[in-house]
């Protein structure tokens, strides 16, 4: 169960009110790598999970990000407190309030639609989607995924740092940035905790394809590394000739039934696109001196 | 530019139709951890990527993605491909259509929506969408989301190999699966390649926090590991009385101009709930022990 | 900041595993009456509220949602148990497995896509949405809209309820439906100690039309109530003659400038519809017997 | 059945076109408080109504909400009618075209996706969903939601108002806002004609937690009202104890087959995390220090 | 403005309550390819519309759709009638509701999410979205959008006629399906009625691409048709090669300001992966072949 | 199988950076009528099609659009390519960064989610879904909304055209936009070489409803068209008196076993909304001059 005291776990202190940098603070409340996505990442993994050492690890952490949720939601609530009143309250002409709603790039999405609030959407107001969360419910899949997520999110604080000036809020981003770098080590030192953790899952795969390298892509740019090449690596560079990997011949096919064969025939015959016909299309009808064009093919 | 061969680059067949399979494969095909997914998060990474090697890697391993879609949607195709020319020509009674139709979870939305096609859709019928994909434009971030995505697409395999004894079926999804462990090596050869990558991007992060484990959760199963506990680890234990690691007053603040401050307050003042009040409300108005009280405020 | 103690608030006890079931009490973890939605609806209003009472009410219901919606996935979690094993471990036979999978309604969503886990996502299978959450920003509005949501939820859990004898899980619904009533007394207490509260805002409306009751649907059971008959109510009946209410034209217009004039009337002449022509179309060309047909209105 | 009359229910005149303000408006259109929400809701649950009074009542507030949607698309598709001959005859600059269509948040969506038409997508670009909808076939609780629909509509187009100065659209708004003043009358009428209506639904709840205040949220700003203290409330604030509140000790638990717990606990095995290892991991290999670490594995 | 009638356009007898069939008749109720869609497809059409014969066909078939979209929501309602007073009164068995509730795909979206009505989802309980609607304000390009939706509806109707055989519901729906050939006929008389519509717009396109087919697709079923072939047809066979065909170098350029450059190769330098390096990665530390060498580190 | 080719199919030469104009471009990358949506639209068929011809139409087709794919992917790429490196490296005075970030609609989308790359979203920003592919597996319906795309893809090139200036971006887009004819022209051969293909399927219809017109919308702008006037229409022009097309009674109804009607009427006694009772409701409480009403219930 969740407790929750009014203090925040880093103080937040805005030097001014400013709607269009709010919209881009929603990127991390509820943006793809936002905080929500954070906290219900590890939630639901937590719930599941049947390793207590993990289960503990998962549960500190996703209560951890609630409380930065509740931080970044703090920002943005500062940064409309001053769009907040005059939308309500219009004092302001028209004609200003309409010049400070309409000034930046989705800024008219809080003031009109949330009403100064911190609206659960990223920074193009796209509503938060759990589509955002990868849990599959397997350890050495999801911890990889955590750990991926954390270095996302690590980086898109980096990025809202570099376009604020107000020393208030690069503080609070900063403590957020850092503490992700927290939860990758955190989640790094569980997965290699599993041991073996690879490949992932309990199948060890064709031998013959796994340290295959197939180079679909040709021309000017080719080039090798270790992703590639080495000891381990196999490669495969002729690819235009159209060879299926496992030497059959490239077919799909299944078994039907008589009833279903001839279903599927007589379906085939009556939509069939006849390759020796020359119709007349609607494009020829509608183009221009294709009115009497279309009149030719039929003669 | 892409160029495309009507050999398969794997080989598949299938022993009979069977739609209700047919929706389970879907989750690969249209799915969160599918191959339109890998694809396009490839895709996207490769084509605004400047590094040369990673960029051939990136379209090298893209491109693959898009055979194995077509691997994929063709069992799809093959499974549902009875149920397609029933529904087209109806020569079964309709009662048995309907059986046929409504059998097992989800297989009408393949047989009535989309024809027995494969659709871009995860076993649920939920369309594909581009939230599914993480790329956000940094290396060291976006290798390790593909490594994760690797490891969650490795995992779902395993779980449809499990869940099939299609002889034709298992083969070509073993050589799906064994493909993402070939994958995950190339993205961490190339994650690793780049020099430092921990923490990912350019700004170290605060080191007072950097290494600190907030044990947010409490309880019975409180547990430690290398992920809190261990030399490099600071652990913070007393949570409950929410002091904030700043050291601040954990309140969030802006300074308004007076104009704003004015419309603010006027706000408040407007919507305030009288904490000292005592309204009768709809509750009381609809409570079957309410029926006398309602009726006095119309006399 | 927020704390988490690892003991539910309602212990939870679940006769047997049943993945079927579990699909169902999704629908209150990541369905839109959930407790995600209840959870998130009110820590947006609490994180933007400038009233200290109601901010206090919406944090203290806010983390109560959050411990209901770790009940409820541990519900889910519990009724998953038996599934996670069996398609990890794959020591059943794969047709076994394959006939556990795909015995209900979209069971197989868990065991495939989610790996046994509880996802957020209805009891159909779609993924939890921001688009869920209805708060915009004003407490007279918001506050009624969680009445609602209370209501809504309340509802839901009642059917839950009626679909299983699961004594244990009966006993655990019974709570939270429960609690969405104590709460939907707390948000009517604060609504109406607002004073006053309607019409919600500022703005009176025109008092022509906001005690008017257009009766545009007709027919035989046309009927009369309290919701649009009384002293207050004023019946506009006749609607099949099309009569503004404004008394004006009825029509829209815009005052455009000469060159944005005359770019619309280019375009209009461009893509004019003739009314008096009688074109071949592509139905006609593409009916039976049409080849022949098609020629003759040209004529 | 629906029949349609040329003329607006209600005259629009629009002094200028103004694609930005056609952005802003397109919140009432396709956003989630706007006229096809409130139709669809209101129709969806007219068609399933059997009360004959409440039917009548749904099906002339639905038929009303498009005529609606028609006047506030009107007022879109007059502000966006100098920008649609623009882009198509594209007699302007391109220079000059581009600082039109990017000259303000968000109006280059209208001008190159819709082509100067009214979309169905709130006033950020988001396409309307269904899932605004939350008719759940309950009328207690489904009057109560329209209710709160009608409430928020109104805020939604005081904010309009404010923030524009046009007087055709300022009028046309008002008349708007003031039908939702209405409709909200009207279902409240509904609502509380019938008795009793609170609790919803058929279950009374357990009567120790329906009049329980669960005083989650601690801190310096804990307050006091009538939706928490009163003599019908009772008082839990000791929560930081985690006491789960039916006395149990709160864990989840479900009865296994031994199949079942046997696969479970072989899962738990190979992918435990060993508390008392100390792993290298990724971030070590990547870390700037950990060059040296690194290099010796490979010796 | 519309108007409603409670009479619907077609009578609407269904034999018996049938929710699983139910489920399946929402594609043309919430689905991409249903009322709902055509409704507002031509909607939005119609108020943009300012060819005044194009206007009063789109307003004519939009609202018509309407009814229809109640008609089909009727046949839902309907067979949802018995679970609907089952689910809320639950005199059954909590085991025969369940049973019944849970015996065929979906059914359960309806009798729990939505009380027995009729939800605006498609068949999979996937919710309706704005995105299924393709108007862009054009009419030659949205008409031929207008008789590609009525195919398609068409086509849907179809396949639900195959798959019941309740006469009454038979009837209905090839009342709806026959009006959509009727709506495909006036859409098609309308484009054909704009002189020239091909190509669609006002820009001709460059000569040398609009009658060159490219043969990407290579391997054994190259095939040729009046789409490939013929003497309007010029035809490119080479493909393997990768020629761009413009003759250029089939590169993307863009010149940069100096400062943008320097950033750029900072950056470049700094995400570089060496392609010459050998690095150790997470697979190798996780490998259970890698147990050995993942412990000389910590020496 | 897929290969891939690093020249792009035509040569992309960007003049300068233009982070507002990526974003408009990525209309036709990741919006409904881009080149992602084109490719899966004919890939999704072509896996699924029975008929040689067609199935090699269609994976050229969609071959193609992959390249056409990475055409306008590249040029987003080089739109974005300064503020890629400006927004990693952070050399800018943060305020600088702020401005270039925010100065138009959108771009922030960009710059803070996206690093710079190209996002599979439309121009604001919301993610690609496959809800935009309208495949449904009939080829006389698919391939006529095959045409339509093309024909709205076509239109969007040549908006996209119209508000830029970019002489290298020009080119690239009329290339794209030329080749969106050139498919139009295989579709359309492609469907009348199926004879007949008009009404599209199996069923014909019923015929007194097939050449049937419905004037539903009345009023002023009345008109008449080969579309509903002419010796095939038979039109209705009264519809305001409700006569079912039918003759029946124009009810919904469906037979209820005893049981099931039983529990609804159990159901509509228990919900039933009393039309004759005048009922005290929130509206009256909350309303100002309700204050004094409402405290008398609690004396």
């Amino acid at each position: 169960m969740f407790t929750h005291n009014k203090k925040l776990q880093y103080t937040v202190r805005v030097s001014e009110p400013n709607p269009v940098l709010a919209s881009l603070m929603l990127e991390q409340f509820g943006g793809p790598q936002g905080e929500l996505a954070a906290a219900m990442r590890y939630f639901t993994q937590a719930i599941a999970e049947d390793d207590p050492g993990r289960r503990d690890m998962l549960f500190d952490i996703a209560t951890e990000e609630l409380s930065h949720l509740e931080i970044i939601g703090s920002i943005v609530s500062m940064l409309n407190k001053g769009a907040k009143g005059q939308l309500a309250e219009a004092t302001q002409s028209e004609a200003e309030l309409y010049r400070s709603v309409t000034q930046g790039a989705d800024s008219h999405t809080q003031a009109i639609l949330y009403g100064g609030g911190a609206a659960l959407t990223n920074s193009s107001g796209v509503p938060w989607t759990a589509a955002y969360i990868d849990t599959i419910g397997e350890p050495t899949a999801d911890l990889r995924s955590n750990i991926a997520a954390e270095a996302r999110a690590k980086i898109v604080y980096e990025r809202l740092i570099n376009v604020t000036d107000d020393a208030g809020i690069k503080e609070a981003l900063g403590f957020l940035m850092t503490r992700e770098i927290a939860h990758q080590i955190s989640f790094e030192k569980a997965l290699y905790a599993i041991q073996p953790n690879f490949p992932p899952g309990k199948m060890p795969g064709m031998p013959q394809f796994s340290h295959l390298y197939v180079n679909t892509s040709q021309g000017p740019t080719d080039h090798r590394g270790p992703w590639n090449t080495g000891e381990n690596w196999q490669r495969m560079d002729d690819v235009l000739g159209g060879i299926p990997l496992d030497g059959g011949d490239g077919a799909a096919s299944v078994d039907l039934g008589s009833s279903q064969s001839e279903d599927l025939a007589n379906y085939a015959a009556r939509t069939k696109s006849n390759p020796g016909s020359d119709p007349v299309t609607g494009a020829d009808l509608g183009s221009s001196g294709g009115a009497e064009a279309r009149h030719s093919p039929a003669e």
